[in-house]
């Protein structure tokens, strides 16, 4: 079977993964209408593309948060990388670093910082957190992520309860008895993510801010009020993400959100966007609409398990390629040609 | 098989209740076009959901006309509860008193006023009323139910005639014979419902008034100038009804009718909606969108099919919890911090 | 099977007809879009029904023209009724006396004007014309139309030359020899209908005129334009109607050219209209919408076809009784109290 | 099997072509999002048609650059008509002049510009090119084409890289090995198209000015901006085109972008539009929209599919008899009466 396009791996996850992994990754809360509206939305967005435009040196590099990456599209936090090969995040890193792109490493690793760190050193990556109610256990895992050379530090803003998705209910998910989430001091149950704290306000992003000197970028905001308070509270860039629909369903698809909160922040910190990818023409779409960079999680997870390092290179490279050739045909030779002119909301 | 969501108890109860039982409770007018479009709708209401508040402490009791409820959900008005459950609307009395919630129980129940108050004595009850051809057994009703300890008056005002229900008619839906509508006088043949008076109009307000010191709401209004009409006249309640689109069919949906009503009533009376409320987020929406509290009719049933009394406390208990996690993942801690801020229209 | 509602009868009509026949009445033009959109516009009308007036007499009757009739719905022009039963027309003109509504008699009968006037004395019928490049034949009919007791002359405008219809010329569709168009002087091949004249004008309003005493209603108009030209011209009511779906594929609904229509005219001549009506509410929205009375096709000849005059009494009954009950759950008791505010747009 | 409609050939196609080369016809970029579109979007586009017309007369031949044609309806140019039958280019050209319509002959044709012309001689063609790095073959192109009598040159705008069509990339299409892209001095090997020149900018216009005196049409613009760009770089007509979808996917619908690209040019250059005619009235609405003449890809090649030479004529007889069809119902006896006033966009 020739790996085309991004709906391949995904076929080829949905056959090869143990159903209790593949349902795990492909939950959505509720009725998973967010989680399908991702990608829908994008559907409602129609190019203006121009033509005869000299595209024959084509850029796509872009930066974030002042590293160069060699195309906009970074791998977003997603857990438990064992579920989908069994070098797990080594391998994400790993190939994150092939391509020279970002990886934001997740506090619900199946590898801990430290492994990752090793099995590619000198990738640039990002760390996602959660704040505990312990937040001494927090505070530390700040700061280790910090001292292994994490370049970011991305707070989940969205999480203060788990999402309800259905299948993992039903199938009583919990990762094999063999896999950890090695990050945290004592090794738990992920089925009881009563770690969690439901208080965290604004202000704790004062408190992080007192535990590093890593850039803090805020996951999970979707409305232009809570881009305005990130924006005073001093973050460095904005992730807008529903997490992959698995939370709160039924609110906006995240391509959607973009632009009101582009428009809010007014370019005083970086716009990125995770959520619905699934051809390189959502990237240039994403970056019409002022994302600076998107990230992908599901796809990079059909990656791994489609061939692990190399499968999830070839996820990254089907959509350099798809966003180079959509750029070209749109008439945009280099990453800041890409503006609001290229986009119309369609009338379907 | 897990009872998971609310669509779980739908299937368990389409596959063991009997087809002419089904169908009566499932039944719609003509196409069934509102009975759909009353989910339908919800569906094109999207949350604008707020992060990073402190979401530690839950609270999402309420009171609806001063007396308080666990949550903001109650049980509708539906009829003949023993073709879902054996010990019919008992169960169903019994299961909201330990929910701590509002049942409005029906004149066509299958169980007499009297045998539900003593099964749960104590409970929050209000009494649906059909305003008979004969209007001294009207009264008696009323005060039956008053000195019962019912603590209102609902006023159906949608079914001057029974709506066109083509499977019922198709299966010439009766009740079967050991069942009896028990609380009218002479135990009446369902299928000829013409003792229900027609010619009834806003001035049986005033009579109704006339008989009890109850607060009387009125079930059944869609429209702004039928809001105004009902405050005008004295109600102290409004439910937003379309009779679970059993009665007009394509009329509005009636969350999409709620802020219409809400709009014109202006606070001046409580206002409810019923009809589609099949997940926690539909409650958040329809209290965002105004609504004091909503009432369920269908799932209740559906509830009492699975197990009796023990059935619909797991239904109410689900949307118990969906709720107050949606409200968390909403940012709301409380209820009375749900407004209209949180939802928009969707594009769709 | 319990003929219920008209769906019934259609799929009796599409069961026990013989192909040929069900794909004639069947057929659209093209891809059968306005077929199908006369039926689906009504669905994006909704009710905004009232409550609480007294229904208790309900009084459905009408007049159009002059003449009362039952309820507002009466027969539309369609041809070779003994395609669906053997007696034809005269049967159509039977139930339509006998339910005391209006048939509207098409040129392509299979009984001559004669023989449906035996059938049905005293009947309420109009005489639908094409204009023939033979002018004296077409002379002729009104002039026999009318000293038989027809009491509007239906003059239709959109068929200067049949619409494509797939399936007719997959069949070769023709009249099985025993059948004729007992009308024309020379029975003639329907399949050559080259006998009508696609010069007609706005001015041959006047030669008619000049024929006959009788009122002349216009049919197949579907833009204010056409409206405005309409009234200037004399005729004395107006049927919004796109033939079916059977002439020009992809123009408007007929339900959502009616309003057009409607406000162009200004109640200087009666509106009707045609296509689409399945249920009784539909009625009830054509009326809100400005229609004096609507006619049925093939709903018609679907009650035809199940039991020839009894059948087509059936569907007339069950349309009757559907119009009544939306008219009295909308909360109006005499179709004069029918109007726009009863109705809105959809948005879907 | 009858062929009464353009989907007729296309289901003949589907079946009886190698599955190469019908989905090499058939492709779309991506998500065949666009071609699908460029369907859909006719749907949208509704009637408002006249009644009483004298349409007994009709004229459906118009003029291009001059040129008259039987009706507005040219073949565009596609590659590689062998796939579709033994004689290719020499059966459609064969078949464009027995209809008296323009054929825009590819770059990509398997017959040399010299067969095709010997093939029909004194038939309207254009000649499409690409712009080749080898400037040279370029230049030699047009002036073979000059001098051979073609009437204008097509320049495609859209194809700086080919676009990604996931089905021919599975299939690793390739010509098979007995056909060749005869036009260019060294055949190639069409899988790698690399010939073409990405650098092609606006003033490359000038270029192709200073070698021909040939009428210069520029095919592949969707906006405005681009409209005024190509009238202002000189050209005398204006293609609206996306590829047929084949290019950038989720631009614009051809039709949808036709009124914007003539509001742009404001009569001062002819505009013409391909993708997604499959009707006589998609042409209709095209022209009522402001095309000057309509090309239609796929459906020619079905044709070819069919019968070779005779399938087309087919094809274009069909579409022709509809056009006229539609226009007579319509109201319209001329194509110049066809104008604006005839369309309105569907509330779908």
């Amino acid at each position: 079977m020739a790996m085309v396009c991004l709906s391949d791996f995904e076929a080829y996850a949905k056959k090869y993964l143990p159903k209790i992994a593949w349902d795990y990754f492909a939950a959505g809360a509720d009725d998973c209408t967010t989680r399908d509206e991702n990608i829908l939305a994008y559907k409602r967005i129609r190019f203006r593309p121009h033509m005869l435009r000299d595209v024959s040196v084509m850029d796509i590099r872009t930066k974030i948060l002042g590293s160069e990456i060699s195309f906009p599209v970074g791998i977003a936090p997603t857990g438990f990388h064992q579920l989908a090969w069994p070098d797990g995040e080594k391998s994400t890193a790993r190939a994150a670093r092939a391509m020279n792109t970002c990886y934001i490493t997740s506090t619900y690793s199946t590898c801990t910082l430290e492994e990752i760190s090793t099995a590619a050193p000198g990738g640039l990556r990002w760390f996602q957190l959660y704040i505990h109610r312990n937040r001494a256990a927090s505070q530390q895992l700040v700061q280790r992520a910090e001292a292994l050379g994490f370049q970011g530090l991305v707070l989940t803003a969205d999480l203060p309860y788990t999402g309800k998705r259905r299948d993992d209910v039903r199938n009583g998910f919990c990762l094999p008895p063999h896999m950890k989430v090695k990050n945290l001091e004592q090794a738990f149950e992920v089925c009881k993510m009563s770690l969690l704290d439901p208080s965290v306000t604004w202000n704790d992003i004062y408190w992080l801010r007192s535990l590093t000197r890593l850039p803090i970028i805020i996951k999970g905001i979707l409305t232009r009020e809570d881009a305005e308070l990130a924006v005073r509270h001093g973050v460095q860039g904005i992730i807008v993400s529903n997490h992959g629909g698995r939370q709160l369903d039924e609110g906006p698809a995240t391509i959607d959100a973009l632009f009101e909160v582009v428009e809010a922040v007014r370019g005083r910190v970086e716009v990125y966007v995770d959520g619905g990818i699934r051809k390189g023409s959502d990237v240039l779409k994403a970056l019409a609409l002022g994302a600076r960079c998107v990230f992908i999680g599901r796809p990079a997870l059909w990656g791994l398990a489609y061939k692990g390092e190399e499968g999830l290179q070839d996820v990254l490279r089907i959509l350099q390629d798809e966003f180079r050739l959509s750029m070209a045909l749109a008439g945009c030779a280099s990453v800041s040609e890409i503006g609001l002119h290229l986009v119309q909301f369609s009338k379907l």
